[in-house]
């Protein structure tokens, strides 16, 4: 944080909000007019929109002792593309608004905005609109996001059929062990202020769940393919919660190989070392925000060679239950265990 | 609230957003997905959308010791269709995002959304989505409204010109009193809980605080008349905060006639009652959620008879600053005094 510290009281909510988001543009076609009358205005391009929304509470998905705002901010934005990546759609406009405290400053602020326009510009989406207000606690950061996508190219969690096959981008676990590498060095640090904390090896992991990626250039690549998935979803609560997704909506069970899920060398050490076992963290650990999708077995030549997707299993019978097989050949039912903030 | 207790951790997120949302339907043509996959799908009617969001922090904008939660989720959905309004905009669609702690139970949440249900009726509105968290403190609800609009009859807060004729509709200052009289009867109730709160003669007021409404009935009757303002904004901060936000987007200063500001009798009263002035209460009180708008002299005829519309003045000179003329001819100027949480 900088050494110079305005306090948002001497600007007030509306003098704040015109600092943070002074230099945001509207890039996108869509987007007509942004911040500052009583609604957005926008005039989509498709007919078919997707929406979606998240909720980030500090204490709750994050904690700022090891979460730098310009991250957090970025993040907020990516998981919110990530929604909408996997509706196979493209993303154009947010909203977001906070809540905070007087703990912060306005120069925190932009730090937070800071993160929030680099996403802006990585995913090509403009800011249009939002809220700020006081909080008695903590930070709160709300975001919708607003996306557009061709009638045909749609996909949705429910549409895939028995045989159909499971793939997976990207790699499993690394965000949640990420975050066990944070907290112990945040104790560590509480111990004692003079151990500088170590970081340095866990870099992979530490960036998969401080500023994760959205996989839209997955979805460019489907579309540069023409190949449209049978279903989709994001995998923000562990591979095994998603897997269950698919599952009830489908009412097929899906079957997955346990070499096949793709890891990170660091996630296999990294869990090695936290006496957890990898495939536990890919299943149930959360936080990668890849995607989950099945094909039709016509589109597996089409996709084999494309660097990040593996495909891990396939759709089997109706009413039949998920199941993991492992490396060892023995075949388990998959559970969920995911993430779930307001389950005890 | 009810007598029965079901703890939000016996049901999770999941069973939490399916209990407390499995009685909404997709009810608009243009709400083709809502709850239950990575985003809500909509196919707009009309190609040009309008965005609003608002936040809404416990003890910052509502205290619940005198709001019921089905109160507060009514008042939330309409706030953001007040916005949708003031682009002279059909609402459709909502999201819904809350935060809150333990201390809730899962018929307090029904409650909630009992409320949000309701407005959803009256307004004609879906709920498509939304996020719920735990939260370390209050509760916070977080909505964001998309509204359509036939491109020529978008309303922006930009467009009057000078000789335009100033309107308000219903009356002012109600939903401050309304709030003054809850926290009054408030500290009664904590000095001396066995006295009854006196609050039967107070009724308007508390209801404009507690259930304010969101004025569609005007959009629907400006439409009808085929009469599109040249401006327009929601009074949510104050009367006089709302014209000075005009005067600053159209570089004119607007003339408002203090005797011409439409009051009910109860307010006049109650303001005398608590030793204020009924205009401080109408320029400052702000929560009126009454739409301040600007039409044509040549329309002017054509809305005389409709009932809850007041010509409360005219746009004036360029450059020039905003005037009250008092009910004695003295002319001052207008001074942003209204709600502004985050400033001191």
């Amino acid at each position: 944080m900088s050494e110079n510290r305005t306090e948002i009281a001497d600007l007030g909510e509306f003098g704040l909000i015109k600092r943070v988001t002074k230099t945001f543009e509207l890039n996108n076609k869509s987007s007509v007019l942004g911040i500052g009358d009583d609604a957005a205005v926008i005039r989509s391009e498709q007919k078919t929109q997707v929406v979606s929304t998240d909720l980030l509470v500090e204490g709750v998905h994050f904690d700022l002792a090891y979460v730098p705002l310009q991250h957090l901010g970025f993040k907020a934005v990516a998981v919110n593309v990530s929604d909408v990546a996997a509706m196979n759609a493209i993303p154009k406009q947010i909203t977001v608004s906070i809540a905070l405290s007087n703990r912060f400053s306005v120069e925190a602020v932009e730090a937070l905005y800071a993160g929030i326009k680099s996403a802006c510009a990585e995913y090509k989406v403009d800011l249009i609109g939002g809220d700020t207000s006081a909080s008695n606690a903590g930070l709160v950061v709300s975001i919708t996001i607003i996306g557009e996508v061709g009638e045909q190219d749609l996909v949705r969690r429910k549409g895939c059929s028995k045989g159909d096959i499971v793939c997976a981008t990207g790699d499993f676990g690394a965000a949640y062990l990420g975050l066990q590498v944070l907290a112990r060095e945040k104790e560590v640090y509480k111990t004692n202020p003079d151990m500088q904390p170590k970081l340095e090896e866990y870099q992979y992991l530490i960036e998969r769940q401080l500023k994760p990626k959205a996989r839209m250039d997955i979805v460019h690549e489907l579309k540069e393919r023409a190949i449209v998935p049978t279903s989709m979803i994001d995998v923000s609560d562990g591979l095994g919660s998603e897997v269950l997704h698919l599952e009830e909506e489908n009412g097929h069970g899906l079957v997955v190989y346990e070499d096949k899920i793709p890891y990170e060398k660091e996630t296999y050490e990294t869990a090695v070392e936290f006496g957890v076992d990898p495939i536990t963290c890919a299943m149930n650990g959360g936080e990668d925000y890849e995607l989950l999708f099945t094909i039709n077995q016509k589109d597996h030549d089409a996709l084999k060679n494309v660097a990040d997707i593996s495909f891990i299993g396939y759709v089997g019978e109706a009413n039949a239950k998920s199941k993991l097989v492992t490396r060892g050949g023995n075949v388990v039912e998959i559970e969920a265990q995911g993430w779930n903030h307001l389950k005890k």
